[in-house]
């Protein structure tokens, strides 16, 4: 611990109502460097957590507070886990506490704000903040994290998109097609969260599978802007999100053509080597079919690279528990860097089989 | 009705212990020109139907005979639904009494037997009824199939893959890039059929996603026979199966390049225009999106195309019930045809939603 | 065909939104003697029904219409697929036009008017027509639903629960201690209807199972009431509902104490002699175990009688399709009691399994 | 720590290949006082158990062994998760060693030999050490489970049934007619194991419900031992154990007949002095409904008492995790108790939720 890392934190969360505020709560409950300070839901204040989410009975004692109520500045760090907008209102306000901010919503994602603009309806307020925000996956940017005063945490789908082409489109010379990459991406159901829409309810979405956004998506704009970043060239994929009739777990099948010059490239090495060493990234053994419930309820995120027939079609299978290392837990890796504590802290729970 | 159309027929079904089985069942103890007139099971033998599928209970009075018991010379039409091999056996003896031969597993689908012999892993005992087996996807060979004595019948990934390109690949002009077809499948677990192995059980297979056969699937080698047959130039798809933790329901994504001189090619027309009048494929307005509930058994496969960002990806979703327009309901339809009744004879079933 | 059977008859449905109006839907489609006029919902109006029900497509073709444009004063039967309260509100100026009524809900179920406001929170405001109503369980009251004008279709729940207890009090003697019955109830969630509500939602009700209701049910006086009809004599019996993560299926496990006196009685010739010809009713051979999707989508109850270590607990299994037997399919049973159809027309399909 | 207690452990698992086994490994890789030393599989000796359970890579590195190869006689303790007869045979010669025995199948649960004898239809090979065996429900018997050389875990279903009936059978005078008592039960499909079977099949459990050995349960026997012994009269209970269609969870419904001059008892109260200060056991709030989900992946057992219309019925519902408080978690806390660690020693984990 250097001089600069707390021993504690005090944490906030505003708008804790939703899968990923409950998913927050079960890991920061258990986190042995954090305080939970407050948690706020205007709407339910009053009501103690518990009696919302009874798994968390006899683990969190806190009652849903009123903004006014919370507190917050007196924080270290603040999540918000609201609807898209919320965060970017109260973030500068925040700031001048120097509380950090871990925004699990869109409002610090996108750098375009014309983009952001275009995709989520709503005039940024904060411009200047987004400006120095960061865009919170660390095995892509994990020392411009350490030092982030606001974190934008990544969208489920793009991070498994994203870690799964990365070890690609950051290889020294081009090794595929970068204007024609398939992002093929199945979703368990809560990732649509705990809002009450018809297409949520279990006997719509059991013993079914569907696509949906085809037409677009808000990740992928997100995908794009992130992409042509890494890659340094313009990108473009087609991505089409599909529907799984599970609670937990996201699977990302990614198809790219390698490139005539390439075809002698070891692209499972390649993917060894870029993310050796990283606790939440597993490059799984040649031949590997990964499964969502081999990451359930866990940070960890695997890759498996095929390339059926030895051909020239790359294809790169992800997997993820949506709601820990596609939002939660992703997000307590970003708290854990931000603060200076061991990146894994509170986030080695092994996955939850059968 | 001609001449030659029977009032009705007899039918008899070899091994229907499994989900084929109990669909086929389901459908032509329903079906008003049939007559059920045995079904064998060498180690069930004596059992009422009745007994292991309980829904047919008041509806199937028969008992699973053996084989010798059976006759089976006596009817009209065989339908196998047994694992691979044993269908090529029994045919050539059943065709010496007249009988008509439907086969649900890949005896009679793949015309190069070499290829057969290569991923069955069995030297096929018939090659001269297989040269007269029609492969039974009517809406691309119905004539043919009117006057088989031998249908293979396809496999359910096939069924949706195949209706889903086929009007690409058969337009006049070239239309997409053969090379680099990429179709992405989906399939709930009665795909995987009714044999016990550690995958198919529900701690293993609920709240889960995976693909599985990256590395090579039985159905590819199908697959791209039938689509070198259509295109009449050699067409290379990458196929990749997954596992949906739900009973029944098929998709397919399918991703084409569009070339640059169709760029202008109206494809919902197109699409349309191929299957007017078919009954038991809907093409689907523009920007629909299909869900496998909506065919839960029933016969009809529905087909959505989108063109994302109206760039130069066409993508194509498919989805069908594997067990009825995949399996068992397919093989009724081409029944249907082989003795002159009307295709859509006891296949008019609304889907059952939710 | 008797001399007042009509040939045909003209069906409207008011408030077909829901799960109930969907499989009246499904089942009506494809009833011979069944003409769909009209239904109705005045959100919708306009809709295509199949645009919101995509398995209807190419089987149904009307839109919804507001109750004004929908003439259903011109049907022979008006089914009410709505929420409680409003078939008793319209169901007066139907019958004026002699137009029968057959409600999903609850408004002519309950004969006691006081129960019925204290559980539905709403005055009744038509006793007379209630007082002319049926209660619409064929097992129970075939002749007089045969000359209804009004039917109150039973509850789901109830109806398991009261066909499981009929035999036994309505035997001749007492058989059963009648004031210590035990109901223990578990239904799909397709029973909580399509509304949008946390509970219902997938990753609330999914991998998860809970009673409800233990501290009252509105079922719960609806069973007291019919089971004091038909016993003769006040019946006390607990009930408790719970919720099984499945979409559709009810099972019903109730238990009875045996009197000293009736040690001896033969339970299982007692239930296969009172439903002896029953078409939906099927009381299965000793020692069955019934399954739900042994009658998923069709219109069969199962009922299995144990009796443990041969002691003085009688343990009776019922199983049902709750949105068929337990809802439209029993609505249809009783519309063609009503015009003095078959019993069964439109009713055999065989259940869907798997 | 006393100075008995020793800092670490060496734990051995012999039969890590179902359910149990991984959970217990889940459970044993995060405790902080255990070493894991070995884990037998005669059949699967050689495979890294992270290749048969994929949560466990980077947690776990071990492999199967074969027993021979194991050094069992090195450990401190040996969980056996294996069928039932397998641990008394090896017993003997562990606890020669001085090894403890934890059981996880029955050979240590029923004291009285002709009942196991029948209900399993082994002879017991060890009475001797049986006698000496503790049944290791630590609720109802942690003293002597701290002294035990041998536990004899319980088995699922008792754990819900004995704890959710303990206080009213062990109130200093009778509550309850004990010779009624309604147990009826409900288990997610894992209980059934990973054993390859048609019934635990996604196509056959899935989208069903259905009761099970309702003739008799092993189960029931020693349900009934344990409740005579802690009421101290011959106790009945009529169990019917049911499987639905989720992975993880077990709920029992639990009806018994208040006796006349008992119905002035509190048994809210009673149930919550009888577990104050039990980690594990969580009596809820009066008017709770407790759900299976509240307690996924965690040892937590919850319990709520209700009596409906304030009647003469108690109606105990209780919820736990099978595998955790049901099994291995159980396995794990009698551990605590035997080698003096804290009793939630790695055992307190935030249920997963969604």
């Amino acid at each position: 611990m250097t001089q600069d890392t707390p021993s504690r934190i005090k944490v906030g969360i505003v708008g804790g109502t939703g899968y990923t505020g409950v998913e927050l709560l079960r890991l920061l409950s258990q986190h042995p460097r954090v305080d939970l300070h407050a948690i706020t839901s205007r709407k339910e204040s009053g009501l103690p957590v518990a009696d919302m989410f009874p798994n968390l009975r006899g683990h969190v004692g806190l009652c849903f507070q009123t903004p006014e109520e919370a507190a917050l500045d007196q924080c270290d760090v603040v999540f918000f886990a609201t609807p898209h907008g919320v965060a970017m209102e109260q973030t500068p306000a925040l700031l001048k506490h120097d509380v950090r901010v871990i925004d699990l919503a869109a409002d610090f994602r996108l750098q375009d704000v014309d983009t952001f603009q275009k995709w989520y309806k709503l005039p940024h307020s904060c411009p200047a903040v987004l400006r120095d925000a960061v865009y919170g996956l660390p095995e892509l940017d994990r020392e411009r994290i350490r030092k982030a005063r606001v974190v934008g945490n990544p969208g489920c789908y793009p991070t498994t998109v994203l870690l799964g082409l990365a070890p690609v489109l950051q290889a020294a010379q081009p090794l595929v097609d970068v204007a024609h990459i398939i992002a093929d991406s199945k979703s368990g159901l809560s990732g649509a969260g705990r809002k009450t829409q018809v297409g949520s309810l279990f006997c719509e979405a059991s013993d079914n599978f569907a696509a949906y956004g085809v037409a677009g998506h808000r990740h992928h704009p997100e995908i794009t802007e992130c992409l042509n970043r890494i890659a340094g060239v313009p990108v473009s994929v087609t991505f089409v999100p599909h529907l799984v009739p599970m609670i937990r777990g996201m699977f990302s099948t990614l198809y790219l053509r390698i490139l005539p010059d390439a075809m002698q490239t070891d692209f499972q090495a390649l993917y060894e080597k870029r993310y050796a060493g990283e606790p939440f990234v597993d490059v799984m053994p040649a031949g590997s079919l990964p499964q969502t419930r081999s990451v359930r309820a866990s940070n960890m995120l695997r890759i498996a690279v095929h390339r059926p027939g030895d051909g020239d079609t790359l294809v790169v299978l992800v997997v993820q528990d949506n709601l820990v290392k596609g939002a939660a837990g992703q997000a307590v890796q970003n708290m854990n860097l931000m603060f200076g504590f061991p990146e894994t802290t509170g986030l080695q729970q092994v996955a939850v089989l059968p």
